[in-house]
């Protein structure tokens, strides 16, 4: 997996309390990492967090994976990569990359479930969010 | 401060996560560990942060002081010393000590401010609470 | 999955540093309860990670995966079911499940990579430590 | 206290990871935006965390206090602003503000002691970190 191949990346900076004994980044806050990418990515598209919840929506997380390749430190400046490579009915894909001057320190997907806001049932995915999903993408 | 000063205590064990690049307990999470006093005290003096919740206050802190003793590390079983040491108006403190095997690892106290849940403003502290502490503190 | 496939389950209790403003646990904390059940079961199969460092080993998690089956919320007390249910040449894997009151609440696996612990190139699982899981599974 | 009296200030944004229950940030991560502040502070005169540890030196802290004025929510964009308002022989102490467009959230302290990194034991403040500090605040 290579950064050139998420047209959306952002930046994260490691903090010291995202360090663990082992002098490095404590693994799960990879996911910290990754979510990171998810809520810029969704402001990128124009579709943010924050939209989704007036619309009366909102999501869970259904599954989260991270493979490691690499280590990350305190005060590294990493990039993740986000892009949203599947809708379903009620749910969607967040494909993932960590990375350090272009060498992958992590990559994985986070798989969402849309909710409707007031009921905490599964919800259709919102074909604004659709849209805006396949827009970006496709100018890539 | 001794253990013994404190008639409730309650156990915390150092979890991986809590640890930095140090190699022990990140310096914030100290306050995690004195929250966690804070919420068994409410509940060992029968007045739980729920049942707060359910009689329509809330609190929020104001002021968190720590000072660093010694260190904590990972897989450590450390006990936490909590008392409420002062009640205002609509104000109450902890004075909270945390210890490994009798010898204190930090000090310190929590201050939180009473307020109504729905409108977020400060609120007098419920007479019930105030009884709960003093019978509790008086039992010593 | 149920709580009774493990035969080894440690207790966790959820902290309020570990719920997120949708008011349940943060998704990747799903991860550290996922941790202290890997680190009590090396305990209880008398191979801690402790002893694993004096003999000169660590290691490095290289995947990880939770899929979340229901919520967990502030002061829940949670059953994290942990076992090793494949060990190669260099790597391990732990099953884990976690459980409020036998109910599931998420399932995942963590694979780690055994290291030497100076030079932190790959290094075979020791002997010691295989044995010392088979004869704890076996025994269930 | 007002951003203005900081001659540093440093931008830290809110992750979701960040929030609590209550729906804001978790109070003991106030302290996580400090630790920020007073690590790009050291950047920012000359002498970073990396080049004390280079020189032979560490430090713990001793002591943190914070005052909460204010709510901080996800996504937020903070300022830190961050001063070494005092140094003594072995120790030197930060002060601190988080603000969000200008109005103060919270503001505190940071104690440290400065150790010899290899013996641990309190170490002189060296001359070229006080010289690095002394020169940074007076060209305010």
């Amino acid at each position: 997996m290579r950064e050139e191949e998420f047209r959306f990346k952002t930046t994260v900076r490691v903090r010291y309390a995202d360090t663990d004994a082992q002098g490095h980044v404590y693994f799960a806050n990879y996911l910290v990492y990754f979510d990171i990418g998810t809520t810029d990515y969704m402001k990128a598209i124009g579709y943010s967090y924050e939209k989704l919840l007036e619309e009366g929506y909102d999501f869970f997380t259904v599954e989260a994976l991270c493979r490691y390749r690499g280590e990350a430190f305190f005060d590294d400046e990493l990039q993740v990569g986000a892009r949203i490579s599947k809708i379903g009915n009620t749910s969607f894909t967040f494909s993932l990359g960590l990375f350090r001057n272009d060498v992958l320190i992590a990559d994985g997907h986070i798989v969402n479930v849309m909710i409707d806001r007031s009921s905490k049932k599964p919800a259709r995915v919102p074909e604004g969010f659709r849209k805006a999903v396949e827009e970006f993408e496709q100018n890539k």
